[in-house]
């Protein structure tokens, strides 16, 4: 991947409804995945590429991610500016319901670059279908993040083995798994410290 | 669900190809997962609902599930009958590329019942964009099996942890994650042991 061959940055459901951890699970991995995502829409802005943030609406009135509440909006770090497409969707995958892959044909994006919430959940789900749709895909890991979880039979996960678990089934399947930092380095001179 | 909402049976990439355990990690968890799905797909016939073979038909020449090759084909113990649709795919997803969706809601089929391999990755997939299209979706634990797995990092992960892990994201959020007893139960008086 190189800048010029223009790929899409898909900033997934970065909202500040995620900020509620006891609601999601009680602990949460990568602190810092929203200040990574923040410095990917920075690089992004300022080589003038695409971004898409998608934003989970959720049809459960009691979400935290319902439309109408707080929590539906964007986290600051990754607000998004006058003419920067927003995907609102009510499933896990930015695909489906939505028109996304419609705007990134019509834009001729062959490469996408994800991040955001959840690692297993909409990131994942979005990340398995953009690579099977056959975008080039990189799922960037520290910009990524998810919450505690309690298995079928009652097992204790934590935040990091469901999102290290995640990635492994991901990498090299549906999407080159990679650092933010290792990202920018790959797409071309970092204009962005990480 | 019960047997008069005709669920559709999906079985996932049960075929020889993976029999060659060493290729696809080295280890892997439930062993009897084909024994399981068999015993599904029997009670599926005896009650003639809707059953949907899928196979993975691999672009990649040296993979185990290429077709021409033997592994290619389903194990013998879910081997289509005449007149059972097999829907032939080349990425995870059943529903990416194929007409399955299309079949399934000319069946008018609400419920899906998902088994198969591998866990994390095909099955996982499919199952996400079962729920998220709206189908009530069903998968069953124990007539799924995956495969150990290098982590993005070289972390070794057990086929069980990345098969539970997998189950605990999908639980209550794509699907109902269910063993096949309780399965048959829910759906009705089982005439076949498990």
């Amino acid at each position: 991947m190189t800048e010029r061959e223009r790929p899409a940055l898909l900033l997934i459901d970065i909202q500040k409804g995620f900020d509620d951890i006891e609601y999601w699970g009680g602990d949460r991995n990568n602190p810092e995945a929203e200040k990574r995502a923040g410095q990917l829409l920075l690089y992004w802005r300022e080589n003038r590429l695409p971004v898409f943030h998608v934003k989970h609406c959720s049809t459960n009135p009691e979400s935290r991610l319902a439309e109408g509440k707080i929590g539906n909006d964007f986290m600051d770090v990754v607000k998004p500016e006058a003419g920067e497409p927003v995907i609102r969707k009510n499933v896990n995958s930015a695909f489906i319901g939505t028109d996304l892959k419609q705007q990134l044909d019509a834009l001729n994006v062959k490469t996408v670059v994800i991040a955001g919430l959840t690692t297993d959940h909409c990131v994942s789900t979005t990340t398995r279908m953009a690579g099977n749709f056959g975008y080039e895909t990189y799922l960037v890991a520290d910009a990524c993040s998810t919450f505690d979880k309690v298995g079928v039979n009652g097992q204790k996960f934590s935040a990091q083995i469901i999102h290290d678990t995640a990635l492994a089934s991901l990498h090299n399947e549906f999407a080159t798994v990679i650092q933010a930092d290792e990202l920018l380095k790959l797409i071309g001179d970092s204009k962005v410290s990480i």
